[in-house]
């Protein structure tokens, strides 16, 4: 016997419609290539989307087709964001950052028809567009005024252009709420990057699930600035949540450095941000060098990577901004996990409930986790015993696009790649990689309680830590470092800064100092490489 | 083409397993029937539920099956809401405030298979159970030692019995999420009541909305008392958010007096509650009398009926609670707005804010709503155009059980029967039940809002306006009072109380005191009761 409510399938256009209706004079704030700062609300967005919508089917773009972008965060980004999942199209949001060989790998594998894209990435399109087998359309998000000149790109399109072409009449299309909306491919290190393709449900149900009080507690009273890119897993989902919760949305487009984000988020009223690490070393280095406060800013999510403690404790003791340490994957939508405090931790001393927040966290309802042994078997959520981590949930890769690598799954169960701990309150806290955890005798030694422990010295920008052969135990930690500009620091300095922080047979062999550490095109830490530059070193133990 | 994301349905036992995986330890506390305060946690409520399901299926209930309850709000109750819905069978919340009569209507509408009930309501099964078509058995909601010694009631089982003769080894079965999960029954002032029909996907996507930071705001740190019966719309949704956020769950049981309800506040650290406005002037009068400050409490939801204005000053100016008013149906599970300040309203003076606070609220995400004339044609959000209110979403109903009344929906839209208007920023005001809304000369005048400003008076108790017949302007408003005890206040006083409040015509034409004002099963004054007993009434101004 079934329930007798309405039966309304859960779609992206919902959300812009919401917020027009219910939140109409609500901004959206970017700052653009072309220089300046532009606003615009909800009810604006809203009424340019269904432009952008009925342009894309000018263009010939039908249910299903895939309408890419290489774009910054900005409003026209998220106008396509609405307008093409809401048409029933399918939003590719490709990566700038890659070689352009895996642009065009990338692109001719999910068969993008229509390439729309900021003017930064000029040079690299016009490096590309021969190349592209299936892209029929090239559309330049600016205004005719800053259309280029002059362009190898054959009958370049003006954004701003064909949406004038087209007024605001449209009804979104109600369809099945399984329907692909978007895809994202993996930044994979290894092999080709595969693609990720989301539901209008799964992004319906992560976007809830993140605006709860215990994930990113999104509201009508925030103001909203996604470091993270729109490229990278859809800016987390916070372009979705911001419309579901009517918050307001600051983009900052190309302006990621230091100065640019911190007169941001002051002009704005900034509350609420989003960004990998790596991304808030400017930031605060900016406001280190310039003795600045924020105003407005209460917190920011810290995912990616594993977020330095250190970097916490400046966002939270110097600077007053909570961190939620978060956790999740592309194949996640992205998120699984964030470290918010229980009820239990709030009589607790500053020091426990950092010790809490420092994990990678609890999962957020709808993502179920279980850590295994090589036999698969469960292991105990102790807090203690480390294994695979593996997730189940509705917004969880089922298969990637189109049955890539075969069947991802394990019983049912996605397997992260992640090597993780859960104690007895579910807080999750990974320890590395699989590929990047270094075999000792037979034992694990996880590389990041390694990296944390180098960056929290005050001489150390970067530190990243891999296996390194040993002719006695397989493989024995080899910390590879790079330092701040200016400061210096010995190999036994740095050793010896281990001392009573971990295990005594945890402390690294060994300290290489580089120039530089290589960063894939999401701000990873490419260690494949490291492991390949690194790979005769001889260890002083050897 | 669909997305490739895994495929799980929203189902009502994932909510008990999330709380018991990543909550375990958290308290579910209720004052029971047998007079103590009774402790368990997620992790326990969990394995009682799996017992419970299989006791269930031990009694012969199956697949869509209803199993009915005359209860408290208590931990056993919110056991049976997890092993009935999980198991696949149908809970049914029976208010044990209707008329036996109405309670055996109603059962025997329902097919009742199974009838659960605390001791409190033993006197009512009594008196009901002979007659009763389908019910086969009947459990006492207890232990053993509090069985009744003797009863009319053949076979009748003991609830803790039947728990401890199962084992907690029981898999939550799958299934579709549009599968019925629970039946409540509208306390319609006219006409039979009819069922509402909820599905496992309504209630999950509902538990959602409701959690949301906007809405009701429910997180890990929080330790959460319905006042609202769970047989009153499945306690607006609180058991099922309580177990998505990991909450902390506080069940008064029978003790809904100000003294029983204040010191179970204060003993469990509540911070947010939820009921109808009757049942807080219990509460605030022995705050009053006892010159009591809540110690941990920081919001509660009011809504059932418009929250007087006098009421919601009194929680947020005198005792620092911030009220939530909100609004919905049994028909809507049954959240739709709740009126929660905007980021634009934070910078207004504290009675600008306290004008928004006091509207029924802004949709939550999920519910969309319109307001029609009388030839159904939509009219603007001004704030001042007043029209009959309708609602559309994945938790409004769509049928009514067992297809009764016919098609209750206008093109696709639920009519709720509310006269309303909502304004630029969303906000929905309701101004009148339609049926209750005072046709004088053509014009309509909102009953509510004369209410509010008598209800301010300090004299006054509680307050109803009615329609009474005038020969000229066809109906006048007719104000019914029942004075606090030991308070004075006459008939001119009260009326001259209006002035400058609101529109001279406005202003009732008599009044007319009262011991009693008649209230419903679930706390709402019920009027058509009034209007019988004064449709005689002579107006001075006649």
């Amino acid at each position: 016997m079934n329930g007798q409510m309405m039966q309304q399938p859960l779609l992206i256009s919902s959300l812009i419609t919401h917020a027009e209706r219910h939140h109409g004079d609500q901004e959206v704030v970017s700052r653009r290539v072309e220089g300046d700062i532009h606003r615009t609300t909800y009810r604006e967005l809203a009424a340019t989307s269904r432009q952008l919508a009925k342009a894309m089917v000018a263009l010939g773009v039908g249910p299903g087709d895939r309408v890419a972008t290489l774009a910054w965060n900005g409003y026209r980004h998220m106008a396509l964001y609405y307008a093409v999942s809401g048409s029933g199209a399918v939003l590719h949001t490709l990566n700038p950052r890659l070689h352009p060989e895996q642009v065009i790998y990338i692109a001719d594998h999910a068969e993008d028809q229509v390439l729309c894209f900021d003017l930064t990435f000029l040079p690299l399109v016009e490096a590309v567009a021969a190349r592209l087998k299936t892209v029929k359309h090239f559309v330049a998000m600016t205004e005719r005024a800053h259309m280029p000149a002059a362009t190898k790109i054959p009958n370049l399109l003006c954004f701003d252009e064909i949406v004038a072409a087209q007024d605001s009449h449209y009804d979104w299309p109600s369809f099945d709420e399984n329907t692909a909306s978007s895809l994202c491919y993996t930044s994979g290190t290894t092999g080709n990057p595969k693609g990720v393709l989301y539901s209008h449900r799964s992004t319906l149900l992560h976007t809830f699930a993140i605006a709860m009080p215990d994930a990113l507690n999104c509201s009508a009273r925030d103001s909203i600035l996604p470091v993270v890119p729109m490229f990278h897993v859809n800016a987390w989902g916070l372009p979705y949540a911001a419309c579901m919760v009517g918050a307001k949305m600051v983009f900052p487009g190309p302006g990621l450095d230091g100065k640019s984000l911190f007169e941001l988020f002051e002009a704005e009223g900034v509350t609420v941000s989003a960004g990998v690490p790596t991304v808030w070393q400017g930031l605060l280095g900016y406001m280190e060098a310039n003795n600045a406060r924020f105003s407005t800013m209460r917190r920011t999510v810290i995912g990616g990577s594993a977020c330095p403690p250190a970097m916490m404790r400046a966002f939270q003791d110097k600077y007053d901004v909570q961190v939620i340490h978060a956790w999740g994957m592309t194949e996640m939508s992205p998120v699984g996990t964030a470290a918010i405090l229980k009820g239990k931790h709030l009589a607790m001393d500053h020091e426990a409930q950092f010790a809490v927040q420092a994990t990678q966290g609890r999962a957020v309802y709808g993502v179920d986790m279980k850590i295994v042994d090589a036999d698969g078997k469960a292991l105990p959520w102790d807090g203690q015993t480390s294994g695979e981590l593996l997730v189940r949930g509705p917004w969880i890769l089922q298969d990637y696009y189109r049955g890539e690598g075969g069947n991802p799954l394990v019983d049912g169960w996605f397997p992260t790649g992640d090597v993780a701990t859960i104690d007895a309150d579910g807080y999750m806290h990974i320890t590395d990689r699989s590929k990047d955890v270094i075999k000792s005798g037979g034992e694990w030694i996880g590389s990041i309680d390694l990296e944390n422990i180098a960056m929290a010295h005050p001489a150390v920008a970067m530190a990243a830590c891999i296996a390194a052969f040993h002719p006695k135990w397989d493989e024995r930690p080899l910390l590879v470092v790079m330092k701040k500009p200016g400061a210096e620091v010995t190999r036994d300095e740095l050793l010896a800064f281990f001392d009573g922080k971990i295990a005594k047979w945890w402390t690294p062999d060994d300290v290489v100092f580089v120039d530089a550490i290589p960063l894939g095109a999401t701000g990873k830490m490419q260690k494949n490489k490291l492991r390949e530059a690194f790979k005769d070193h001889r260890l002083p133990t050897a």
